[in-house]
């Protein structure tokens, strides 16, 4: 059994020879092993991926033992069991099209058991791959109608994880906490700079000389949450303002589909607003 | 004669007909050639390099009876007539070293006549250089002295353009008029991200994975001059504070002798507050 | 009506103002123009793009009467006119996904009048996006019997170049030779190295840090034609020979993509064995 | 005590859960660690850095006690003695100048007690920063004279390791085994293509678009020994040779740098022909 563990928990000695203790005695080896300490927090972060005759459950059981007096949170997850992701999306397909062909390839380790739109543009090219795909109107007086829906809808497919994949609704503050942690948006710019609407235009008249992008966990304050990937494209001043767009699609969906591979393999902790990522 | 010559003025047929029939008036051979229309502002903008006979202010005269009609401003420079250039720094010395080593392999065609600065940490470093030093006090109650003494220094050593090279004094928006288009600064982050004090302190908080530099004209408005160039360096989460300063020093001396450079060779055009740069 | 000019000839003075001269004959505008003097070869080679009341053929022989002197070669195309790619591709699909994405959403200005492979594998995936898909089986003893194929389809559909989109079989020398400057390939490495077969397992084994990918144009000498477009990305020493092909498999699509788009655009000149390109 | 430890053995179970033994038993805590199993070798190789109230020795017995059985290759250092650094250049100045400057700004945790350089040139720029210079003559008839001379030195002056800072010798094979994964060499493009002599020539005449430098240990097959980093800078057809060469330089000091460092602060492994290094 090829299993995933994360670990975090206040610093302090000992931890990793608990940790290695309880593998150990579930006859376990190490295949990937990464830590950090996060000095700032003073917290403790542990991702280690091992091959075991236990099941999950027992190996749970063996780690909370050895590991009590650390009070940590622990995850342990069979590696084939994927987790579950909703993808929200709206008219612009760059960003899903990215992950769908990545999940048909098999570099995306995640099940998509439904693509959700308040359009229905992209429908046939969902269906299309294979996918099933519903469309939920948001009624821009009426917000909590859809996310209600969507609560529903989480509930009864056993998602684990929502990506906002050009989705260009702002979700309720209860929703974000409710699902902290859970939700990846993509931002369209370097976040801080250029924040709200139009960020290309602004980037235009502003002469910038790169392009960035930027995936981050959703929470309610917007465009503030921890930020898990960002990369940049270079743009000359030949580029008019859909070339700019253009660019940034390109680097928007790399990093999507990049930091929605790390979430797939348990590799993103989320510390204050900060995010360590064991790439 | 090794000439460069640059021109603007609104965009309208026939503007490179003209500038290549008083090339060939003059018995001149291009030799690079680049121009541009900016469409948002409706401007043509051209740099030519090319070899004549003729002198300066022959070939000026030509240019300016063929192109009457277009109403531009033209510059026309030997090019072997290298620019001079005032550095000014503050106590860190890594962009000021790499102008300097720059210069010394002749990899930046400029005149160093002086380096200023506010503190004397930096006295030695230039000096065994045999480059001049100057130190300026700045009195934070009376800075127009210090940019008075600045002002007759830029007369008497016929300086042509101002770097400030990690100078970490804000210039009075007189000054800043004076010497528009004339003064490049370096920012320690993304501009527009991250203005004002302590920007590398607010990138950690965020966990940014991204550091960058931008180099820009210095306009009254604080750090919103038009931007030169950009570059950035990937930081994980393992970079504590310290590491990502020095990440970003590395960013910040390549960025800026970057922009030097596209400055002394007349590269760089300012349209509306955007730049025009052709490398 | 929306025109594209290239033009190469030697390098000689007035080249640019006999093109001028041409375009305001032509009563024409120029929105773009690039010109460069390859001083290694004495070569002078230029792209325009202008809008003019006349049409092709008038234009073009304005520029021939203007030009005589300089024996240029001259391509003049109307923009709208989108140049006809054959793409041609084996089993592996992350090529030509990208490109027929690109053309989808309207940023790749080219037709895809036909497919071709020489296996069924992605006849699904390419009929799926209703574009024409041929199977033509390549016999290693016979090579000779597809390229005629080839050449037949070629004319009929008449097709304006070929794209190797990882077309994993050796053109002949006479087939090279025919399209001469009209076939790009894309290389899984960075050439020169790394040539001929399992170019990855050589990367891993040789633990490079950085995959790259090189666009180029295909010679009879295999892997040495013209480079068109380079790019790379960063692999660390955990990725395992797998992770490492994927990550080779991002930036192939996104440099043979470029390249076909930069191609379609007329912004390539070949000379020598070097292309320069009017990004 | 800051200590740093390093381990390299064969993958088993329970190596982890030994070193954590033996740094609990030092009453140590662990303040950075990383650890990486290399799968096509099986070997375990670990880096950790902890604090402790015990010595060097001690803590080395501690670890030699509980890891006896796993037969592991250990190295124990304190942090603050640094490791002391040979710097082998010849006439170019870009890649000491970094280093020394790095140096200087205590951002390269290295001790440099000499510089040797088979010509004089460098001589007076060396030794105004502080540092030793010394002249060795290399005769190519007789390089067996000067090596020994740099053996002689390498005792004297306790030296740790060898930069060669552009060098422009070939070292013996039997100097390069005797000093096996301890001499660093920065080589001017990709290895493993353009070797040999004039590799800027080379590349512009295949007409590249990216310009890369390696940092690799030296073994007696020239160019070919393990590399440690690579970068790039993205090159346009607008280079002519000494810009292509100057951009290299650029290049070359980075790469270089980021090699030392890693090597100082004990983060490179070597495994077959490959290293792992811990960023």
């Amino acid at each position: 059994m090829d299993l995933i563990a994360t670990l975090s928990c206040s610093d302090q000695p000992g931890i990793v020879h608990a940790v290695t203790s309880a593998i150990l005695e579930c006859g376990g080896n190490i295949i990937e092993n990464q830590q950090f300490t996060d000095v700032p927090s003073g917290t403790f972060l542990m991702r280690t991926r091992f091959e075991t005759a236990r099941g999950v459950n027992e190996t749970k059981r063996e780690f909370e033992k050895k590991l009590t007096a650390f009070k940590p949170s622990i995850t342990i997850r069979e590696r084939t069991r994927k987790k579950r992701g909703l993808i929200l999306v709206s008219k612009e397909s760059h960003c899903i099209r990215d992950l769908i062909y990545l999940h048909e390839i098999d570099e995306l380790p995640i099940e998509i058991p439904l693509v959700i739109s308040n359009h229905q543009d992209l429908e046939p090219l969902i269906k299309n791959q294979g996918i099933e795909f519903k469309y939920i109107e948001v009624d821009p007086k009426n917000k909590d109608l859809a996310e209600a829906e969507l609560e529903n809808i989480i509930k009864n497919l056993e998602i684990d994880f929502i990506v906002l994949a050009r989705y260009m609704q702002i979700l309720s503050k209860e929703f974000s906490l409710r699902y902290a942690g859970k939700i990846i948006n993509i931002h369209h710019s370097f976040l801080p700079s250029f924040k709200g609407a139009k960020p290309y235009h602004q980037a235009f008249e502003r002469g910038v000389k790169i392009i960035g992008a930027t995936a981050h966990f959703v929470t309610p304050v917007l465009d503030e949450g921890p930020i898990i990937d960002q990369d940049v494209a270079y743009v000359g001043h030949g580029a008019n303002l859909d070339q700019m767009i253009s660019l940034g699609r390109d680097v928007e969906r790399r990093v999507l589909a990049r930091a929605v591979r790390f979430y797939a393999e348990d590799r993103i902790f989320i510390v204050d607003n900060r995010t360590i990522v064991f790439h």
